[in-house]
């Protein structure tokens, strides 16, 4: 890997000049690693480095402020950008509602949807909004719990069930709201998170998939980008303004703040800064989980998700409609499976294994320097290392029985159906998160959508080539199922996959009835495997509970000495919650002799049009480029239109549809990606290559106004394509 | 494809002012399309446009210059370097020499050979040296000889007999040297070329393939590049100075000139050129043979080679003896397959075919504006396009039967021996050139170096895989052989490859000796089946004569009128003789978003070793590079070396190992590739992205001298590593 700067290499000359310059620019305009907490925000001197607002106009508890205009859209963020509650996210972000609503013969992933009225909006099954509302330490009331004697599962179970009951005390105080306790530094820190939580969301808008997926998985985790990855939605509440379950008498939520859309867009080099929910980074792991994640869990997912991938694009090439149910499951394994090649790439080269063990090497020092850190920490780091050892052990097993019940959809849902009887028996504080009152409904929903899109042949291919990969496994001696019993049955299984009635949604809500002494005598050929598999699934989830107690125990010490030792506050790494990060928009020199800049273009698109999917452009797209019909958006000097832009902020999963704020907090994009060398960002920030991508304000508004004439969302965020 | 300049989008900043200026600069800084003969320099207006010495200090047919200096080795270019005879040209140029002088214990590819002393010189079997010693006009003693009433063959034949007769007067003049009437323009421009020609030629120095061919495939074709694609050979001649061939008593050929090497090397932006013989290109061909270009015959050769490389590949996977004995063929097979998979991209993403269309349709407006005109040249492009169409309905057979004795070398041999026995009977002016008296020699030795490489097993392979192709093919209804028969006995000959003794060059020289006759009654199972096919090869040849006839014919007369129509000369197509180019050090944008910048370094081959073929690096350049020990050589301000370099002359293949001059007409680099979007270069130029790749002569200096420790090499060119 290429560093920007010195790799641009000139005697002298006119054109040696401008290079040199530059450089020399690029260097200067340093973005950080961070995706800082919204209360850490402060201490970051943001107005020296190009913010122009203040930053308690960011975060401010006790005012409005722009992160009230933020929100989680499910695994994603939103932002309002109306006072309507209407939400600018990401097109990948609303897919599965997208996909949900499309048929072969109503096909709006392919021919994109845009509601003329409010009514007309699509409900989105699934979807959940939320709004942080504040947030507060609360790891001395977690820790309390936590005693010497206690096993490690014992500990962790006990840390589960605090959270839990912090959660469910926070709810009964204030029933508007939601909360959740998150975990900042494993083992050491704790916030409750309180939120507004809308359910009744619907989709506005969404661009073609041509436009929304333009280059696929071919172009997905690339600069340059082409993508117009952006779509509308909006949350509705009851008329009294509370949260509410879909209904057509619910009205817009009106959000305390909403973003301002600045159409004039960004320019090279102009300061930006997201807020977002970044989904889990392990910038903090140590040397011995990144040999793990590099040799182990990294090229299994890839092979798998490749063989599952190559399985599904099979079954769904004859039948759209097929192809339809794939979709959304399909694009997810494809973006995991693409990351982790890219992950697995980057730690090679960058050597950021070799790294960090250099860096542990040089921690392990200082601990033995001295007796009584010695006697606290000597141990943490081998501990550590000894557990991913551990892990690894067993990893080809776990991993491949793990994922049958996931690859195979019938599995899955008799284990869901199993797995709630099962813990509807115990109080609500000891059951699993998603069996609580207070979650059960929303898991049962998810269970339902998921199997609105079975498909038996799928299904059964899916099955019977894990069978092949189970077959191939190690059993280990503490498993609580025979090897050759399992097999047998999964074979037998087999057969049944087509006849089965995962599509009936009586059939389900039948099951989902039943205690488990009356699954196991239900004739049904799934339950009953899965009533014989399951108690080895909730052995692999106490063993997951034990390994965790430890780690996590491991961890806060390591945290601890790592802050003595390097005399530094840190970053806790991304966990789902609200965070902050900054950088510019700029280019990056991905290897020697290459540079890529910030800001693709129309052209771009044009360019890369093949006519075949996933380069495909619509007609009116190719018309209006021709006319050179970009109205107020078009690159000021040029006859072309901005698409997509990079920039140097710190992001990962969650951060898709976060807003691409600029130096005044108006919002000039929606992020949606990273470059395939920013993949290894969830293990380790680099200036030089970490830079996420976006889709440009200005694309997103050609798109909707004057491509397809939802002239009516323009004027709502105050703007015009005229 | 995206041009400079307009992919550069900008609104304002620092950044984007730099980016803007960069912009002005490339387009200001044009080259031009033209390989141009040496003698047409002249009015190029070459010093306006940066070059700081006279045009008649490149070619002087009245005195000594550059030219002089400039050599064709085979089908490559080289440089004489030294008073000695020293040329350096490509690493890839002495490949089979190098590859002729290696065994699995003494592997001159893997571990690179320099000559201690003058004596320890390699001598290399099948390559010879020209320089070209003058030229002049023959056209009209060519086509003297063309009568109206001739056949399209009896034209062809014409001609041919005619140019041989002019060679072999011109060599009965002046022995000392070698004659080769060239076709400048098809049917309408013959040129009488005078070499010598030096048949002692050895091996001085060659890296090993890890630096001569650093990348391998992988990067062939490709910008960034970072391959020190050198080598160093010798001219001998006898003590008198005439030709001579190899004899240990032979002294080194002193040039009447040699290119003075500058060791600083050169700058973006510098006025390069280059000299050498690039091989073929199609600039004036018409739409419908682009059209069958792209329909036809280039996805034939990839489909074809892709499994002659992956064959051969697999043979010597597991013997190095027997990779080795693959190597040559299959890096120019693959050198083959990958640009044609180049240019087919290129055809069609830059719509090269349909522009050509519209600006034939022009011509033909113009042509049908004149009554007279529309009778000389109404139909000449319609009777072009017909002779393609007429290729295309047979090619299919016509491609496969004609690869089916290039794939099979057994077949090829057989093939050759017979041809040359049944030439032999004929008058020497009547045989094809390669079995005339003046170049049977050399036929005969190419046979036997190729006979030197045949493996049996890959062998058998290829002839299986050939009928398997030819049994899917339809044979045209004129064929003078019977598929079923033909199949049969290849089938048959198929078991006899294992035994056959092709590896024995006294078996050869037995068959050599025979005549059509006793080789019919030879008890050699594929000398028996050759008797059997030879008279269908020979349809074809005359075949190609007709159609050779009709199309040299038909371009002669396009010529005439497109000169009318567009009122300008033009450069004839590149055909084997020398021309020059020039252009400047200068990168390019390949896409929206990507710029590439024209001067590769040492950092970037360290970025790109893995330690794993075709991506080693010797740990001596690994070592030095750490010790940043460059000597002379730095970049200057830089602890870096250039390792390659990107320039904007038109080259094609030929121009391999053609000298990169600089505006002093000092050597500053040795050309050997292009960028893969230039491969389309050989059908069209075009500003925007023809680039050339050459190694930097910094990098040759450093790794002969300061790696390789050849310093007497640096010394007989006149610089120092010190």
């Amino acid at each position: 890997m290429r560093r920007n700067g010195s790799v641009v290499v000139m005697k002298f000359g006119l054109l040696g000049i401008v290079f040199v310059l530059l450089s020399l620019l690029v260097s200067h305009l340093q973005s950080e690693e961070g995706m800082f907490p919204v209360s850490d925000i402060y201490a970051l001197n943001l107005m020296e480095k190009g913010l122009e607002i203040s930053p308690t106009d960011i975060y401010n508890p006790d005012g409005i402020c722009l992160v009230d205009g933020i929100c989680r859209v499910n695994g994603c963020t939103g932002s309002f950008v109306s006072p309507e509650g209407l939400i600018i996210t990401n097109h990948h972000c609303a897919y599965r509602a997208i996909q949900n609503a499309s048929t072969a013969d109503n096909d709006l992933l392919a021919n994109g949807f845009s509601a003329p009225d409010r009514a007309a909006g699509i409900p989105s099954a699934g979807y959940g909004v939320r709004i942080t509302e504040s947030y507060g330490d609360v790891a001395a009331k977690v820790l309390s719990v936590v005693k010497a004697e206690m096993t490690f599962t014992e500990r962790t179970k006990a840390i589960e069930r605090r959270r839990k009951e912090l959660e469910k005390q926070a709810e009964a105080a204030n029933p508007a709201i939601r909360a959740e306790v998150a975990e900042m530094f494993a083992g050491k820190t704790y916030v409750l998170f309180e939120y507004t939580f809308i359910r009744d969301v619907r989709l506005v808008f969404a661009p073609p998939s041509s436009v929304g997926n333009f280059g696929g998985d071919v172009d997905n985790w690339e600069w340059p980008r082409h993508t117009g990855d952006f779509s509308f939605m909006r949350a509705y509440v009851a008329a009294d303004g509370s949260s509410a379950e879909y209904s057509p008498d619910n009205v817009p939520y009106q959000p305390k703040k909403h973003i301002k859309v600045d159409p004039r867009g960004v320019a090279a080099n102009d300061f930006v800064f997201l807020l977002g929910y970044p989904g889990r980074t392990a910038r903090h792991k140590t040397a011995a989980f990144l040999a793990y994640e590099e040799g182990v869990r990294l090229p299994f997912i890839v092979d798998l998700y490749q063989w599952q991938i190559a399985l599904m694009e099979e079954m769904g090439l004859e039948d759209r409609a097929v192809a339809l149910k794939h979709s959304s499951r399909m694009r997810s394994l494809a973006n995991v499976e693409k990351r982790s090649r890219g992950q697995l790439k980057g730690l090679k080269r960058a050597q950021i294994t070799a790294g960090r063990a250099a860096q542990e090497a040089q921690l392990q020092a200082f601990i033995e320097s001295d007796p009584q850190r010695s006697q606290n920490y000597g141990n943490v780091l081998q501990e550590i290392a000894q557990g991913y050892a551990d892990v690894g052990n067993t990893a080809d097993y776990e991993l491949t029985i793990s994922n049958l019940n996931n690859a195979s959809r019938a599995l899955y849902f008799a284990w869901l159906i199993y797995d709630a009887a099962m813990e509807r028996q115990k109080p609500d504080l000891e059951r699993e998160s998603a069996y609580m009152e207070r979650n059960v409904a929303r898991t049962m929903q998810r269970l339902k959508l998921a199997a609105k899109d079975w498909h038996p042949e799928t299904d059964q291919a899916m099955l019977q080539g894990m069978i092949e990969r189970l077959s191939g496994v190690t059993f280990p001696a503490d498993a609580v199922v025979d090897k050759a019993t399992l097999l047998a049955d999964l074979n037998a299984l087999s057969d049944d996959v087509i006849a089965a009635k995962w599509n009936d949604p009586d059939f389900i809500d039948a099951l989902l009835k039943k205690s488990p002494a009356e699954l196991s005598n239900s004739d049904d050929p799934f339950i009953q495997v899965m009533a014989k598999l399951h108690p080895e699934y909730s052995r692999l989830r106490e063993l997951g509970k034990q390994r965790s107690g430890k780690m996590d125990k491991l961890y806060g010490s390591l945290i601890e000495v790592k802050q003595d030792f390097l005399k530094t506050q840190f970053v806790p790494d991304a966990n789902g919650t609200l965070r902050m990060t900054f950088g510019r928009v700029e280019g990056y020199s991905p290897e020697d002799a290459v540079i890529k800049t910030p800001i693709t273009t129309l052209s771009g698109v044009i360019d890369k049009t093949t006519g075949v999917t996933p380069f495909q452009t619509p007609q009116r797209i190719v018309d209006l480029y021709g006319a050179k019909d970009f109205g107020p958006f078009a690159l000021p000097g040029k006859e072309d239109l901005a698409v997509a832009i990079l920039y140097s902020t710190d992001t990962t999963g969650g951060n898709s549809g976060s807003p691409i704020l600029n130096a005044k907090g108006n919002l000039v994009g929606v992020n949606f990606d990273r470059a395939f060398e920013a993949t290894i960002n969830d293990f380790a920030w680099n200036q030089s290559y970490s830079r996420s991508i976006g889709v440009d304000i200005r694309y997103a508004l050609w798109i909707t106004g004057k491509v397809f004439g939802a002239e009516h969302l323009l004027r709502e965020m105050g703007v015009s394509s005229q």
